[in-house]
């Protein structure tokens, strides 16, 4: 089935509902976990679970490079593959038009990449990108698309934005899987008016959501705000709203107010491989030597296994040592941390307390930063 | 409490019986995994006793150089600092006596060592050892002795199972933690009539149990069963023998037929974490090409979490891209191998089996062996 998004209460512009999908009806605002390469790295499925994990994203690039998405066909789709039984949703490559290829090799047809495995010469088009991400079974696929660069001068970015539009479209016309849902990615760059034109022009298209990208590309905060709001105010109010790649704490609270549903990062699970961790009083890192003694959990109050069993001066030794069990227990809080945040966002959106639940949570996570 | 053990059943020279500990009793011969540094590499306490591990080791050297023993004491202990509760035995820093210093730095007060994390100059003695064992407050600790290299003269064997005799009454005299065992190690090199009077001489002593150290240092495996055999004869019947080192599935067969009850060893994750598994029929490595489309667990009829749910294709993708998440499948299913094959001795050696198991298994491991 076709995701389907109801919006069941509003705080002003932030959005409380429910996605129903093949694996369940589930709430957003939501954060997604990473799992680039069919795994959320360091974590199994039963850790996920355990974290109240409702969707999770996959890479299509990635899994088109490695193992290939014919074997994870094969294998019965990605969720047999990697033994998830939630939802998955799979990217679309796009960002990595942004992060891997020469943009002179972006033409109308597609984008020619190197393999950042072998340095091998790959062509990825709307039709390809679907064409994977129906083998790989996923429950949403993205529609494939350029992450415009920031900045951009405003030609380069309406080319680029018509484009994507264009891809949009052949995009939708391959696509053929009954059970996945296909989202749109409005586009415009840092352009007011192509954020609106883009938002316009894509809601026009039978897409079962709409993210934003090109945000998180190096622009300041004001601007990337901006980005949101220059496109989300065009877009339904039935379908839901996804932003890509956010998943900094104050950039979610910021994105709820703007009416966002949906984000996805690598950055708790990245921060946990470097040590940090998320607290209420900002980001911490575990590897500072005043935790060498402190047999405190990383957050008091938390409900992860993490914080229910281990401590900061354990955690610090598994760091330093280069244990992955550190890491791990890491990224357990860290990815807990953000869904602990959509849970507390949601019950204050249904209590109409967003707004100060979410200048108190910023005042705190900023003041206090310990990062 | 001291471990008490109670051999219940013999089959010829293969044991049975039971270790009563501070955690409980488990039942003999038993395999013992490895956490180097207060944490079995990979893996959680949570999958260990999936496991159904027992006893598990670490390593006072590691300990004693990061996070230091001081610390650990502070935390409450060992099993505290790592949330483990269940048996932990503790190594003496005998083995890095034999990994890491230079031999002429070994003197009769002790070793110099250089730390293999800084190249700070360290001087461990039997005293030290136990003194750092007593504050880790493992279960069970071992008596500090030289591993000695192999082949070594007749003249330096003798001389250092001398000295090994000399720093284990040492040891014993200043050890003083009520809640903990002490093992004496029987050394000797290769040298029948040293192993002889090591295992003699140590047996007068006040130790809990004893094990048989010194081999796995390179000899050749007639070498090393007899080396077993030498000292083992001389060993009460009443206390447990534990075979230092020691994972190959073959030489725990041929260590149970030569009355060991306890093994341990860094195998099964080591192999793990470079995409080897043990099998009936002999290891395989994941990363071969004819495992991509290969849906079948590792192997079939195994109840471990990783054969349960993953496939070797799935696993085979985690490890060629260097996901810890295939270290960690491998390293459960590599763990439980062995814990499955001491299941499996024990049951043949209390139905009068053990030989015609053990002539099966090793037949079968060895005849199909795809390495």
């Amino acid at each position: 089935m076709k995701v389907k998004y109801q919006l069941l209460h509003q705080d002003k512009t932030a959005r409380y509902g429910t996605l129903t999908t093949n694996y369940g009806t589930f709430e957003t605002p939501m954060f997604m976990p990473v799992g680039t390469q069919a795994t959320v790295k360091t974590l199994d499925p039963r850790e996920l679970k355990e974290l109240s994990s409702s969707v999770i994203l996959s890479n299509t690039y990635h899994l088109w490079l490695r193992p290939g998405e014919d074997i994870v066909s094969k294998a019965g789709g990605l969720h047999k593959f990697m033994n998830y039984d939630g939802p998955i949703l799979t990217d679309s490559g796009g960002f990595q038009v942004f992060s891997l290829a020469n943009p002179k090799n972006i033409s109308e047809e597609g984008v020619i990449f190197k393999s950042h495995l072998n340095g091998e010469k790959l062509f990825l088009t709307p039709e390809k990108s679907i064409g994977i991400q129906n083998k790989l079974d996923s429950d949403i696929a993205m529609s494939f698309d350029e992450c415009i660069p920031y900045p951009a001068t405003y030609e380069y970015a309406k080319k680029s934005t018509e484009r994507t539009l264009r891809w949009a479209k052949r995009g939708l016309a391959v696509h053929q899987n009954p059970n996945q849902s296909l989202f749109g990615i409005v586009q415009g760059g840092e352009y007011q008016d192509l954020r609106e034109w883009s938002a316009k022009e894509t809601s026009k298209l039978n897409f079962d959501g709409f993210s934003i990208g090109g945000t998180s590309v190096g622009e300041d905060k004001v601007t990337m705000y901006k980005m949101i709001e220059d496109g989300i105010r065009y877009l339904p109010e039935d379908k839901p709203r996804y932003l890509m790649g956010v998943g900094d704490p104050i950039d979610i609270v910021e994105g709820v107010d703007r009416g966002i549903d949906m984000f996805d990062c690598v950055l708790p699970t990245r921060l946990a491989r470097h040590g940090h961790a998320f607290t209420r009083d900002g980001k911490i890192n575990i590897k500072n030597a005043k935790y060498k003694e402190d047999f405190t959990p990383v957050e008091e109050n938390c409900d992860c296994y993490c914080c229910k069993h281990y401590t900061k001066a354990y955690i610090r030794h598994l760091i330093v040592a280069n244990e992955t069990l550190g890491q791990r227990l890491l990224s357990i809080h860290n990815i807990r941390f953000l869904i602990r945040l959509t849970e507390e966002i949601r019950k204050s959106i249904q209590e109409n307390t967003f707004k100060e639940y979410k200048q108190e949570f910023i005042e705190r996570y900023t003041n206090n930063k310990k990062a």
